[in-house]
């Protein structure tokens, strides 16, 4: 495990190099995690060519043990009562001679940054752009992994909810449910906040759960997605509540439906980002639904649990062979519902059996 | 409610004036509702002497009714597809001729302040600040009401937990139950994370729940806060599991009942904001306990669970009537666990009553 953090560190070293910069400042928290396999609140790393620190905030409470659970490979250096690590880094990086040092402009405040200079009093500021995110894109097999379990508990969650009585209860209860029962088969959280929206407030992209009852006819959109180890994936599916779905929901469905297959479809290594969400796009245009405006269908996953590549009709990147994402094309009729249905899948080449799907709850229209 | 903030708008633009800003562009969401009762995420507020605006990205969907729920008595900009609402903001500022524009340093990234240039060409970027968060540290009665119901419907859940069996149970079971009940008794959520650590977890300043299970014997800490309509307060409570504590627990609960006490005592307009944790620290630190280094024992409650003004022992500012403020010292022994006691109180005048305790569930040691 702590080879893979020192290779990841070794690669963001050359790419610094490369760009000029003698050392890397880090500080958001998915980065530092992706680098160092830990995720202390508050840190920064600090990444010279020979050497890596990790700076921790001063009020950081040792576990039980009374030893730090972080990355006990890593040198580390404790900030000073209510110091900003970055300070503390900085004035590191300016001990160890650095002269450029690459900072996540991206992530920093300007009032943070400001207070760099004073530490890093002759150390030129240089802005590392998003160079972290994009090694964090292509995913190694240990990533692959905890997605994989990820994927699992959301879908054991789903399970549990389809075998239970759904009318009478609320979208809050049942979204508090789902997450209770994610973190039971072991999760370390919900990825994102469990969206629950039934009736008209089925189909949306994004719906915070409200004290509405489910009700016999109506459609039900669940949206859930554990985090393992730091790695969240995403589910959207739709059902229906009662014996007989109404005509224009089943139609609706399997519009959606086959709008989200072209989207699936599409993956493959090489492709352009954007085409995935053009397909599905289609599809529900063809149907004579188009969404002004456009909102991407789809994203990559990992430690955040939207991260790059975005999945848009505007994209102008490609994928490639290992990038987790998202596809999740949706139609909502305002004041009457709709379907969204949503699954992660890793990008593989064909001879490997195309993309792998990770979430396999049904996206049948199950009539509970 | 919209003279309130129509009220605070005033006020804030009586600050640029004095500061020599023509307008102030407003981003951290707490301060974007503080000033226009409303909260979509990522929306930026424009205000000039003139005007205000409120900027909403465009991804925004309406709710069900095709209305947007926000500020209606606003004037409202949507932003590009894909657009930044701060840049949006800064688009209409040069278009309002503004010549200084007052921007939250602590709240932008170097990248989003970048990216202000090109919009506000012509327009020079002043720092804001802290302004917001000096304006919302004394609340008014409207606050103090929603702080009062937080922090009721936080006892509510405290006591119905009370009522029930604990042995055997696990902390993240405990802690996702009072969660519930929070949302059940009215909260749009919990403030913060609900924590409860048992056994040598107790008594801790943080601690994320875990899978460990109450038992006979345990010191028990709790400590969860409600949000109401946006205002979170916070309790912390210790309890003991079984009919007989040991005598080591009574002494040292009664050391931090008496610490705490001293602290609230210490409440009072016109105060040092660190008198209250230098009393608590003080009876802790004749009773043999001293945390280094020190954690301040408290702090303001508002919009944000965390805010100013921090009651920490280095802290210099003062007091002031109506300032809701957190006092919670605590001791932890590794391994052994501990205790903590935590309220929220409004400071108010001895010729009032003194500081009016918001979270009144009892803090003696009872024997669960």
């Amino acid at each position: 495990m702590s080879d893979a953090h020192a290779a990841r560190r070794e690669r963001l070293s050359e790419y610094c190099s490369a760009g000029g910069a003698d050392a890397a400042l880090i500080t958001r928290p998915a980065n530092v995690r992706y680098l160092t396999g830990c995720a202390p609140c508050g840190a920064t790393l600090l990444l010279t060519r020979e050497r890596a620190l990790l700076v921790l905030p001063a009020e950081l409470p040792p576990d039980d043990t009374g030893e730090h659970p972080y990355a006990a490979d890593l040198p580390r250096l404790t900030a000073a009562p209510d110091q900003d690590t970055a300070e503390a880094a900085a004035e590191a990086a300016a001990r160890f001679h650095v002269a450029d040092l690459a900072v996540e402009e991206h992530d920093l405040t300007v009032s943070r940054h400001r207070a760099l200079a004073a530490p890093a009093a002759g150390v030129r500021l240089l802005d590392l752009g998003r160079a972290v995110e994009r090694l964090r894109v292509v995913k190694d097999e240990q990533e692959l992994g905890e997605l994989r379990i990820a994927a699992e508990i959301g879908d054991q969650a789903l399970g549990e909810l389809l075998e239970s009585i759904l009318v009478g209860r609320t979208e809050r209860h049942l979204a508090m449910e789902l997450e209770r029962r994610m973190i039971d088969h072991g999760a370390d959280r919900a990825g994102y906040p469990v969206s629950v929206g039934t009736g008209s407030h089925s189909g949306r992209g994004s719906h915070q759960p409200t004290d509405r009852r489910v009700e016999e006819g109506d459609f039900l959109t669940v949206s859930l997605g554990a985090q393992y180890r730091g790695y969240s994936v995403r589910t959207t599916r739709t059902f229906v509540i009662g014996a007989a779905p109404a005509a224009w929901q089943v139609e609706l469905h399997r519009l959606v439906f086959e709008a989200q297959r072209a989207g699936r479809e599409a993956l493959a290594p090489g492709v352009l980002t954007s085409a995935p969400d053009r397909a599905a796009r289609e599809v529900l245009r063809a149907g004579g639904h188009e969404e002004q405006p456009p909102r991407p269908f789809g994203h990559g996953v990992g430690l955040e649990v939207r991260e790059a590549p975005q999945l848009g009709p505007a994209e102008m990147g490609k994928l490639d062979n290992r990038v987790p994402v998202t596809v999740g094309p949706g139609v909502h009729l305002p004041g009457r519902g709709g379907v969204r249905i949503e699954d992660t899948l890793v990008v593989r080449p064909l001879e490997e059996g195309g993309p792998e799907l990770l979430t396999i709850t049904t996206k049948e229209l199950l009539a509970l």
